[in-house]
């Protein structure tokens, strides 16, 4: 497929979205030349912002990646994740005192109770004493033994009706270039179906992932949503959303859609990008 | 189960969204003494506004139904429905010049093409010249023959791609105290599980919905979120979304949610309301 | 991909079931040269069957098209279709004296009341007299108004608790090169979604289609399930089902699974055919 | 509900399909007083089966917890179990010598391994050396680590293309009076949803379970489907598979259909059996 220039594509906006796995970064770290990309859009004066389904790790840590691997645009600031809805969400709905119990590690719970909330994992829950436990969060695939935890969760649930939260919408993610894992949004869809209840999930496609990202952006300049472009690897989840939301999208083949896969996955899902760019590598 | 007064639980907001369907009408007409509600609200200064699944009429035609109704208080500029949702992406998403073709009454395309967009109904397409038809939409259950243009769509969408609106989420609709009627939402499901593609919908408990109305209170009200009340009959829809977009919300039994059934189907769905109430009639 | 003669393949077994659209004919009329294949199974004395989703004609009806087009190998008794399944369910379920409700033409009622069955089309149905109405059948997407009778069936099965079948699973059917057809299986979909009931339904893939085409081929010699082949041209139906009775299967790439896309096909969808074939036709 | 007497209906049967859990057995033991209806069926010279979706231990073991209950009458050769169904599929669909991976416990591959097929846990695989590796079987939700072989399942299955089974349909199954566990088949869609590939399911309701029960009770007597009666305590599995199959169906109280929600399940789930009884006891 015939793909666009990125450079030419972006030098018409006045802010930028991107999703960050298969667009900034692969599982082998930074996407190589990504670092002209943010020279470019600070030299024209075009904002930016890390929209990314991870409910794992706070902003600061997520920022500190890009730190370390020498990206220095991306500060804190910049970072928009579906765990900050979440974390949002306990914010303004649990009651005061009240705990909210999780799967997933210590660090992804960190964050949450660093906004003053009361956490507890699933494996120190005491099934006899929920008297406390007012709300419930997935927030990562790792730091519980899914065997036990898992069933425990299930019983946890039909035992005392509560809300539940899905802070990563995402199935999988690719670890390796041949490999992916089980992500906590499809754990969460296995614990929903058994359970039968409805669940809130945050993450893009969902309108909210991008209201977050857009109010962000209207803290540092006025703009109109079609002023804004999304770049994503991901119909799906980046371009079908920044669609719906009122932006222009960009979908780029460094990632998840293959090159010689984009017409046919453009066509047989019906989601149809503003543009398609190789990378958002934008060379000078 | 035990309700609570209405009143004693809307005086505490600064706004009020309601649900159209089963809060303030049914198939019977307006809910009697819901008048009463809206003169309390404006008494106290309470700003409201009417939050409904449908892209069937134009708000200037929702709006005139209350007022023939005796309702004055429920003006254009109080309504905000999924088809406007829907006539918004239109009007930033369709190339000039180009036509929009749909599913649905003349009245239902006229609210889209008052905004200056070209429309064409799916039985007056000529499938051997698609150049000008860019998106598609579903408006409106009533207004054509299922037999032919839904098979007729379905041609047309596996001829050319296009984006396609469902402007209204629901799969039915009550047309009198036993009897249902299928939405235009079901109709597209149906189109979307043959084709197999990704259709776009526009309704709560979409975040966009809520979005919508959070953004139109902002230009009558500063206000937080959670300062807003939610009130619905339905928990799948209102309640479930109002919850998600961090307003409170109120269950009312005056429409789709039984009082007999309240509790269990608040047990059963996991969607836990913050409030329920008899229905949102204030006894002055 | 590399195919196999079909003539190499068909020798070894015993018996041959048939799926009868892209196999034996498509939407032109038999597929050329298929008369061939019967005059060498014939000679082989290897015996054949047509298995179809079809619930709008009797077999008679569907071995006389047959007859018409000079395929005088095709007789009634060689044709096993998800009507007969239905028929069947009905004859022992039903009450002596009571009635069946249905979607369709009446040709397709004609069938199950030449079986001693009183039937009655949905629009006839007085909806205050319900009480020897006892089940309900799903037969053909043709011989009604969608509108007026989709509504009316969603309303007579939520005021009347019955036994509902699908005698056709079939979601779509080509009716041209580039055209197709909503099916009576999507139609039934569409009303179960509404209504939140469980329907029965028969045709391929399920177990129950080739068990009866099993039990039919047992009245005429005795073999075993891995001695019959399977041939048809939709992985989903035809390859997914024969492979789970324990049949060997053939893929054609004649009808619905396009010869530049059957690997990937089989890949994706991990249905993997014992063979794959240009088509049924054998060279003689 | 108005519940008849399983002895009064039993009676006019010429051989009894049996659930085994919830109807002959819960998490405590036998259901009291079961031994008296075997006493009777024996009396009265009516066969009796029992139809399981079990994969995880061979039909001897499950035969022979009964025993050592001291219910004497269910031997060996009166168990049809889903794990059958998939023995069967292996031993006519694996090539010979080659080997068939699985999620289960040892003793659970240990009724496949037994049959003459070579088995491997998932744990145990080289992911270098796939070559013989033909099949793919999920046989109990125990005997492994779900984080690791989940993962390690995905990404398997993933890398070959191979025919998959799930040996039991279960979501879950119950632990104690009020706890559940995750079985197997809710696993198996996880990962089915996650690579998208289609899996083969036996079990209740499917068709296969039924026949296979049928076609032992033809070896003991000459009967049609009509004169055996399924008796079973779960609308979803029992009931609407029993009536699809053309037996006659009791739906018993004793298990996972509580008497007081048992009207309302029928209702709103459209799966009617032809009789209701508290449950499969008949005091003598």
């Amino acid at each position: 497929m015939r793909t666009k220039s990125f450079r030419n594509i972006v030098k018409n906006y006045k802010a930028v979205f991107f999703d960050a796995f298969g667009v900034l970064k692969n599982y082998k770290g930074l996407i190589p030349g990504i670092q002209a990309t943010f020279e470019y859009l600070e030299r024209k004066g075009i904002y930016y912002y890390v929209l990314t389904n991870d409910s794992s790790r706070s902003p600061e840590e997520l920022a500190s990646w890009y730190q370390e691997k020498g990206l220095k645009y991306i500060t804190t600031d910049k970072i928009l994740s579906s765990g900050m809805l979440a974390m949002e969400f306990f914010r303004t709905k649990v009651t005061n005192g009240n705990t909210i119990a999780y799967l997933g590690t210590e660090n992804s719970a960190h964050y949450i109770s660093s906004a003053g909330l009361k956490t507890i994992a699933v494996r120190d829950i005491n099934m006899d004493n929920l008297e406390h436990i007012e709300s419930f969060a997935f927030l990562d695939d790792e730091g519980f033994n899914w065997n036990d935890d898992l069933n425990k969760t299930i019983n946890l649930l039909r035992k005392k009706n509560m809300t539940v939260i899905v802070a990563n919408t995402d199935y999988n993610y690719p670890v390796n270039k041949n490999d992916i894992s089980v992500a906590i949004g499809a754990l969460a869809d296995l614990v929903e179906n058994i359970i039968g209840k409805n669940f809130i999930r945050f993450g893009k496609p969902d309108a909210q992932m991008f209201l977050l990202a857009y109010e962000r952006t209207l803290k540092d300049i006025n703009v109109k949503r079609n002023e804004i472009l999304m770049v994503g690897d991901t119909l799906y989840t980046d371009i079908i959303g920044g669609n719906k939301f009122g932006l222009d999208t960009a979908l780029v083949l460094s990632g998840n859609t293959l090159p010689d896969m984009a017409n046919i996955r453009i066509s047989s899902s019906g989601i149809i990008p503003t543009y398609v760019c190789d990378s958002a590598v934008i060379d000078i």
